[in-house]
């Protein structure tokens, strides 16, 4: 009870296609940490205010998108409880040994409706946020926040169809909360769906697509929209490809810059929003006010928010 | 699992001794909605981003100080939940009916080792935000956010003994995380812990005081340390006593001002703070400390704020 | 000496075609206080921390665009200095009595070489921006700042030919510095012109256009990028077509947003751009760096930045 | 006209008792660019906004202090000018060739009547902001902006007697306005002047005090409120002795934060303000709202204020 069970998007692993132009976009501009490169060459980065050893990881391949995504859980015994949720719900459930993951105990993973690959774990390596732990003061020494002063992983937006059984995934096994929905007006169809386990306005999203398992954007916390407008004043400087924004988001009231990385997956830096709680009811949106659900500071819906996808 | 059992802070019952004071106070300056007067003549406040029909209540009386506080809980099947583990804990639980509170249902109410009187209900009247629930929107009509921008109530930090029972309270009985606490150098004694059951980085923390059920302050969350520096401009204007501020807390790394309705109630707008998760390992400050952890950016402790209590 | 002569930009007078719906765009939405209505109809308009009576002028007519501009100088003296040297330039100079404008003393106006019909004026009846001149306080009472929160009148940028003309009269008879300026990279020719009379990055500026007399936008300032956002969701809410923004201008440094008027005439909110002095270097972009100059955060120039104008 | 004659505070010679804790807190801490060591020992620094080659310069000594402040006047002609309308008034000028102050041009010095020396020049070398003066872009590379983030010097305020005699000069031999002033209640007496060459709310300040040629604080300009709150969560991580704040003055409406650099200089940075024009009418204080007058944000008083100069 409180805040237990599936905690926090933890880990996305992006497929990028020219790993040096993503180590210079990701770390030296975006400001990220690199933690590591495995014998695979796999590059590991976190934000600052992370505790835990990484949250990104990226590999280079041919093609760029997601290989999968983790959500950390509060505990083993909630990895043990979920597998069989999640077996009932009619998934087929992967076990994954600690440490074939680095830094990382025991994973489940599962293919979502969607189509995406998604693990649970329960433990990672803390490595701090440089503070400390006794005594810790309130800013970390210079050089430590830097770029686009990202805090944190926040959220993933993901592509693909079934929709509404991927609801019915988050919020019966996995006690997420719908709050907020997309819908074609004539239809009441779901065209996008964001779901909460905390009181963020959303952790995970879905948007329908003709394709499954397709990746719309990563979001980074930032720590004021004062923060995302001197993010997309370094965007601007490094010509890094501009989606949207700086907006606001009717969905979520965060704002908002996309952008792309040299690979064109498609990244977000989001601050603000509305605390959210279990009790606060379903907003639905519908496709009459398309515009303002997602920009809503110009109600201009953006084609490439709805196409463009890796 | 995710954000379920105990929620938040719902309710903070105030003894104020001029209601027309505390009117304009609550209401007029800070912008709280007043939402109703009660045939006892206790007046029913509300912040503008919460969907329940009040958090705020006061009450005149010949003294300040603080009634009764009431978190809200997933639902009913938490509440009877909750009344046997409290039981299991040794407290004795006293039933309240629904509608014994307006526009409340059944309450369970208990004293805390600290001496404060703490109830849990799981259902209140909601009555939005004013923005509804089909196409939303992001601002309100002119007029709904004012005085302070006051988003929602946020904490509260009460005083009394037997600190390290109530910390064993919240996290055996609530399972709320001890995410910070501020410790003597020299005993290791507990003088102020700061528990969350959120990804806020606190929902109430007590402070060591010489007597029993004492009310150190109820704190509402802006949504911008901008807005702090604006509310701080406006308690400027109509000189409403300052405790401490604008400053930041060393502990939870937010931005703050204290001031004191016209009773001598200690209020606080607050903003910012970092992101706490139950892995978040818990934060020790000591007494070296003391100046950092209370007021950061100057590193002064303030006598009042471990003596003023109402 | 110090500031001194030609002081601001006091006065836009714009045509709208729906006198109610301008009303409600200058004064419901963006929040401008409404001064007077004279007696042909013209309604009159300032900003709350301006002093003088009033700043922008709105006339019915059939067509949107400008009327005239007119900028306060320091004191009548300089009046008579000013209409010397712009005879000796070889411009015709018309004096107008004071009181022909109402609250205004006498003022002498010309047509510029792009077009524009300027005027000058020393005097204007001062009324306050409410604070008072003794003990006057920081924060006016509340709904005094509302809408937009817009601070004062900044600049305009107008459209016509002969952008050096234009520049050799504001710095030779005026004292403006050529703060920076857009050329076309190719030919060197200048595509627009900022000038300033002040430490502000523009007073007023010049876009080049196949057509005399055109106006491009008028702007207002508001106290920080902040505000900028804030006035955005309010743009949003209203459904105000939207132009560009929010983003930053090369030029100036500017956080912006460009919206229109019912009647489609241009406007903009505007905060921070560098403190300028009359020593800083002109800052000079050429078409090579289009994107950047004009919205530096996405690096993408706009077609309707140099062909919308009315 | 416009913006000419005295343009702005452009150089600050204080005196510091340990060079190295110096250079520590002006150069590390507050981020200030160091520029130069002459062969005296002095230390040159600039802001990163400032285009001219450097406006602090430290001098290690026996005791804390001012040395010299200069003022950059629009031209060399002015200078001349000035040399004679200053001695018209009754000082004595002393003039100083040209490379006795490095990358200076010839400057005047005087002696104010509240003690302090002051010079003026007409040119110093220029090095520019690092954007450079073609295409410049909006920010500079990543560690240009460090520390406070602090963009330009902005004023200072100084202490000693004969106020009314400053205010005759600075108005009428160096056009400056009276913006508001600080007078005594009973009596009338100007106890603080604050006075303006440009848009700011202030350019230099006086209060009175029993010993002339006395340093109350030198003042760095900061972006915005936001920048302030940041600064002093620096000012708290270095320890650096706070003096006031963060809070916001009721004269010119700043945001600020006071604090004292190793020798005991006060230091504050500073943001916002409202824009001051030669119309605005002198905003009178009086020691009934001293509070408000110096803090306008908790209307406290400090003692410090009016007794703490080195």
């Amino acid at each position: 009870m409180a805040l237990r069970g599936v905690l926090r998007a933890g880990e996305v692993a992006i497929r990028v296609m020219d790993m040096k132009a993503a180590r210079q976009h990701y770390g030296d501009r975006m400001g990220l940490h690199e933690m590591m490169t495995d014998d695979t060459g796999r590059v590991y980065y976190k934000a600052w205010d992370e505790h835990d050893h990484h949250s990104i990881v990226l590999r280079e391949a041919d093609s760029p998108g997601m290989d999968y995504f983790a959500f950390k859980v509060f505990d083993d015994a909630t990895l043990t409880t979920l597998e069989q949720k999640l077996e009932a719900f009619g998934l087929q459930v992967e076990r994954i040994e600690a440490g074939v993951y680095p830094k990382s105990g025991r994973r489940i993973q599962f293919v979502l409706p969607s189509g995406h690959t998604m693990q649970l774990y329960a433990h990672k390596e803390q490595v701090g946020n440089t503070l400390g732990l006794v005594n810790p003061g309130v800013v970390p020494d210079e050089g430590v926040i830097r770029g686009f002063r990202i805090n944190r992983l926040d959220h993933l937006l993901l592509g693909g169809g079934h929709l509404d059984e991927n609801v019915r995934l988050f919020t019966e096994v996995f006690d997420f909360d719908l709050g907020e929905k997309l819908v074609d007006h004539e239809s009441g169809a779901s065209l996008a769906v964001f779901l909460s386990c905390s009181t963020k306005p959303h952790d995970i999203a879905f948007v329908l697509q003709p394709q499954q398992n397709k990746f719309h954007h990563v979001s980074f916390l930032l720590e004021s929209a004062h923060d995302v407008i001197k993010a997309a004043d370094m965007i601007g400087k490094y010509r890094i490809p501009v989606d949207v924004g700086p907006n606001r988001h009717g969905v979520t009231r965060g704002a908002t810059i996309y952008f792309f990385d040299p690979s064109g997956n498609r990244n977000e830096v989001f601050a603000e929003g509305y605390v959210h709680y279990p009790d606060t009811p379903t907003l639905v949106w519908d496709t009459r006010e398309l515009g303002q659900a997602t920009f809503s500071q110009d109600n201009t819906p953006r084609e490439s928010f709805l196409t463009v996808l890796t």
